[in-house]
Order: structure tokens, then C-alpha cells, then sequence
């Protein structure tokens, strides 16, 4: 039997903020299966805004999309087919698939998932990719001893929530930044952070301000741009930032950032990461996030999309902080 | 006899630009000695750009000048008068003692020199503070393995002048960044780097491109403004950059930098450093430059203003760049 795969292609790269118009919906045949391989139906696509970084000819630390070509991304699924001895038709997985809703890969590129009483999706979230971003930014980098202030931007998203929520279990106080009143509700009242502040207020400077007052010892950033700023100018002595994202920045023009000097004065250690550098850390942090979830020492909330087609415009929606949480987009069975 | 003390007064705190007449020339009457109490005469005073930030009542790592009093730093002198069971006349002593001719002082802020083969002022220079400052961003922070390329701005200073050649001993590729043919004639021809770029060249970031082909895995920094905004574009994955000061920027507005996304893509760690946070590791660093002098393997050079009415413009003029080495003034007699 022919099968087809539905995909959302890259039709150019944007210049400025990405518009679902820089995206095609198509459909293409897909080969027969070669010795090896396993034929996945996808059911979550993951949106993530590292992405929008693929989307450039821009040298980054991985390979851009390409035009013409499948948007690139993770997915969750179901194989549905194998030539594989190491799955079987029904083995729940993750891969690099890209948004598209059938996909034929090599064994070599696809990890079986057994889902521990969590969802599959979450394998995407907190208990995948944003959820070991966290950890590693947040325990590896920052270190944060009990007592210590943390802040987080994008404190409401996929990362942010992690971030805070371990650094709550470490015994430190916790400030969120987020966009609008409901993330920052959502963030204090459900996920236990001791403040956060809506950044989009014209009196943000004075609530960050008044929130961090004896200064920050620990900042994961995913923000960058007006927010960052605001942050280096309360660091403390001998501070550390894990610097994880500058999603502000990732559809304009760099941001000027004028307080480099709290990080001389203030002996701070800045440090850039990127999760996929070190794999071998990931199953033992999986499996630590996946005890505080059962534990309910850890929370967290999915936004998801209906269907392949709405993947360009959730995708967009997520730079303009539609989402809480996790965006995902779920595919039709 | 009554004794007295030529000192250099802060008259007010400048904004912007720092100017001679920010400061004044007085004579005061020191005090008979205490127990415990020497008398120094000052034969040199050390003018370093980290004192421009002392000149504000805006909160750094240190305690500001005070308006009225006499201007910090440090000097190199000799002791004249004693009260103290542990410095005799004729010691050769360096102190805090501010821009003044002479100072009474407790011997326990009183710190004695024994020139090992090297001239008193050195111990203000690249066997003093400036020397330990290169040793521990160089070799702590960025530690660099040959072949590696290091960058330093503000090259031929005192404190740039030692991370190059510290650097070329280890076997790095090793780019200076100056202001001037001048200064990068000597830093390539005397001082052995393997390249100088004029940052004050139209064609400064063409040139320094060209001159870091490859990429840079450390960088020294000195500067700031847009000289480290282009360094920050060249550094490589998993580089190290050590943050030891603005200079550009103390006169001036803080320079709003664009390229913090290098930071993050190419997984950067950016340190601020103060030296004198780590007193402890000062003598056997300084015991490390002497025997790299003796050896031959490190030089230096001295920019002298002569007399302590002359310490003012000779500090703004460093700023300006009219110094080459380690800016001194030179007490008469």
C-alpha cells in the first residue's frame, strides 16, 4: 500500500518575525521500507522556539532547515510499520522526524519510549528536551544552594516551569518573569514561585526591583533583549547565569544590552548552553524528572494545537507568547 | 620636625570624561607617629584604569574615593620614619597610600618589597597588580592550550602586554588589539604577538577578521564597547572569555552590545574577575613573572610622568591612550 505523509515544508526563510506564510502544506509519497528501518505515524509534533534559529542560513551550533525541505523538529509517535529488529509496530518513540505526519528512518535514528506513568507528549516537555534544558542550566550551571534568589524568564513556558520548580525543591526563593497577568498567576498560584513579574507592565523595573531586593544569586535566561538587561543590573556578587535563550531577540534586531559591566563588577560567571551537547546526561536526568513528576514535586501544562496544518501558526503564535507551557501540535490518528 | 605630605585632593566626581581639574594639589601636615606606625615616602605612583570607577558614588567591588580626600591607589616608596618592630629606614615598601608624597600608616597595611633583580616601580606593574591581573584571567579563566588562538585588547598596557606574551609562552596564536601603529608595532615587534590590529583603523573589523581566521578560543578582555562586540562575533564553540574591564566605556556611556547570541551558540563562558579577590594566590603568581623575567620571557615597558603635580593629567591622558606599558608617576626626591 502507497503511503503518503503530510508536511509542512520551509518556503522561505523569514527575514524579521516568522509568518505562516514562510511555511507550505504538502503531501509526498514515501518509500517503501529498507532493511533497518521503521515506518513512524507521528501524533505530537513539538514546537520549540530554538527552531526559529533553523530557520536562517545563519551559522548556529547545528544544521539550519532548508528550503524546500521539511520543517525540522522532534515528534512523538507510533511505529506502524518495521524492518527493524530493535521495534516492533506499536513501540511508542521519539525522532527527528520534522512536522510532517509519517516518516520512514533508520533504527539509528529512533529512540523507544516507555512511558512512566506520564503521557507520551511529556517525553517532548517536561520529561524531554525543555525539561533536561532546565536541570542542566539550572543545576549544572547555576548550582543554586538553599536560600539563594533564582529568577527565570519565560518563567510560564516549557523550560521556565521546570527551572523554577527545582529550584523551589532546592529551597531557594524563586522569581518568574512572564508575559501578562495569567502566566504570572499561573506561575505563583499553581507552580509555587514566591513571585513573578509581568514583564509587559510599564512598572516592571520597579516590581523586579522590589522582588529581588537583596539581589539574585542564580538567572536561567531564555529571554534576552529589555528583560536580560534588567536582570544583569541586580545580580549579586559572585552570581551565576545559565544563558539558555534570547527568544526576544530571535525575531529582531539584536538587542543592545548596556549592563556588562554588572558582570565585571560583580564577578559574575556567564555561561551559554546548549542542551544537545551532552546526551550521556540525559537518562539520568530524564529518570529524576519522571520521579518528581510522580512525586507531585513537579507540574506542568501542554498547550496543543490541532493538526499538521495548524503547525505554522501555533508556531508563530508561540514568539508572541499565546502559549502556556508546552506547545505542542497534535496530530489526527 | 614637622612633616609634611604633597597630596592630590579628589575635588568633585566627574561625569563623563574625567578631567585634571576634577582634581586638586594641597600640602597637609602629617601626624607624629603612633607604635606600630610607619612613615613612607612615595618615589612612585601607580595610575591604573580600575580607579576611574572610584571616582563615583555608584556601588562597585570597592569602596569609592571620597570627595575632599586624597585620591586612592596604590604606590611604591621607602621608609623614612619608624615605630614598627617589622619595617626599618630604608625599606623598600608599597602601600595604599593614595597620590601623596607621604603617608603615615599602620604596618599592617604596609606591604615590604624585595626587588629580586627588578626595579621598585615593577612591583606596581608587571610584578604587581597588573601582572597578577593578566596571570589569573589568562591562566585561571580562559586557560588556554597551545595552539589555541588568544585575543587581548588594550595590548600594550600593562596588564594586556603580560596576557600576550604569557599567552605565546604557552604556544598560542596570539592577536593583540591596539590604539595605534605605534602601539601595535611594539606589541608585534618587541612583545612577540603574532598580529596587532589598530582598533582605531577604518577597516578594523576587516582586518581583525582576516587576523582571527579560525576563530578565537580566549579572549582577554580589557575594552569593551565595540571592540569586544566584534571579538564576541569571532569566538569559537566552547570558547572562554575573561572580563576584566570596560576602559572604554568608564568615560563614557555604557556601549550597548549586540552579540550577547554568540554567548549562547557558541556555548561561551564569560567571567568577570577582580584580582584582589584572590589575595592568597598573589605571591607565588608574582614569584612565577619574576622568574619569566629573569628568563627573558617577559618585557615590559614604563610610560613616566614626572612629579605629583603632573599625576592628574597623566591619569586622564591615560584614558586618551597616551601611554604605552604601565602609566607611573615619578616622585622628586
Amino acid at each position: 500500500m502507497t503511503m503518503y505523509s503530510q508536511q509542512i515544508i520551509v518556503k522561505r526563510f523569514p527575514t524579521g518575525w516568522v509568518q505562516s506564510t514562510d511555511f507550505d502544506h504538502i503531501r509526498t509519497e514515501l518509500p517503501p521500507l529498507n532493511a533497518g528501518e521503521v515506518l513512524i505515524q507521528n501524533e505530537w509534533l513539538s514546537l520549540d522556539p530554538y527552531m526559529r534559529g533553523r530557520l536562517s542560513a545563519a551559522k548556529s551550533y547545528a544544521q539550519s532547515a532548508q528550503v524546500g525541505h521539511v520543517m525540522v523538529g522532534q515528534a512523538a509517535g507510533t511505529v506502524i510499520e518495521s524492518k527493524s529488529a530493535n521495534f516492533k509496530v506499536g513501540d511508542a518513540v521519539l525522532a527527528f522526524t520534522g512536522w510532517q505526519t509519517h516518516c520512514v528512518l533508520n533504527e539509528t535514528l529512533v529512540q523507544r519510549v516507555i512511558p512512566d506513568g506520564a503521557p507520551l507528549s511529556a517525553y517532548l516537555g517536561v520529561l524531554g528536551m525543555p525539561g533536561v534544558t532546565a536541570w542542566r542550566g539550572l543545576i549544572d550551571i547555576c548550582n543554586p544552594i538553599k536560600g539563594e534568589t533564582v529568577v527565570v524568564d519565560a518563567a510560564s513556558g516549557a523550560v521556565g516551569s521546570v527551572v523554577g520548580q527545582l529550584a523551589k525543591n532546592l529551597g531557594c526563593k524563586v522569581i518568574g518573569v512572564a508575559g501578562g497577568a495569567a502566566k504570572c498567576s499561573y506561575v505563583v498560584s499553581e507552580l509555587g514561585f514566591d513571585a513573578c513579574i509581568d514583564h509587559t507592565s510599564k512598572s516592571f523595573k520597579a516590581e523586579f526591583s522590589d522582588a529581588v531586593q537583596g539581589g539574585i544569586d542564580c538567572a536561567f535566561e531564555n529571554v534576552g533583549g529589555a528583560v536580560f538587561e534588567t536582570v544583569l543590573a541586580k545580580m549579586n556578587p559572585f552570581s551565576r547565569i545559565a544563558l539558555c535563550g534570547l527568544v526576544s531577540e530571535y525575531n529582531a534586531e539584536p538587542y543592545g544590552n548596556k549592563q556588562l559591566r554588572s558582570i565585571l563588577v560583580n564577578r559574575i560567571r556567564l555561561q551559554g548552553f546548549i542542551v544537545s551537547d551532552q546526551l550521556e546526561t540525559w537518562p539520568a536526568i530524564i529518570k529524576s524528572l519522571e520521579d518528581l513528576l510522580k512525586g507531585g514535586k513537579l507540574k506542568f501544562r501542554e498547550t496543543v494545537a490541532q493538526g499538521i496544518e495548524s503547525a505554522p501558526s501555533a508556531f508563530v503564535g508561540m514568539f508572541r507568547g499565546e502559549n502556556l507551557g508546552k506547545q505542542l501540535v497534535k496530530l489526527s490518528g
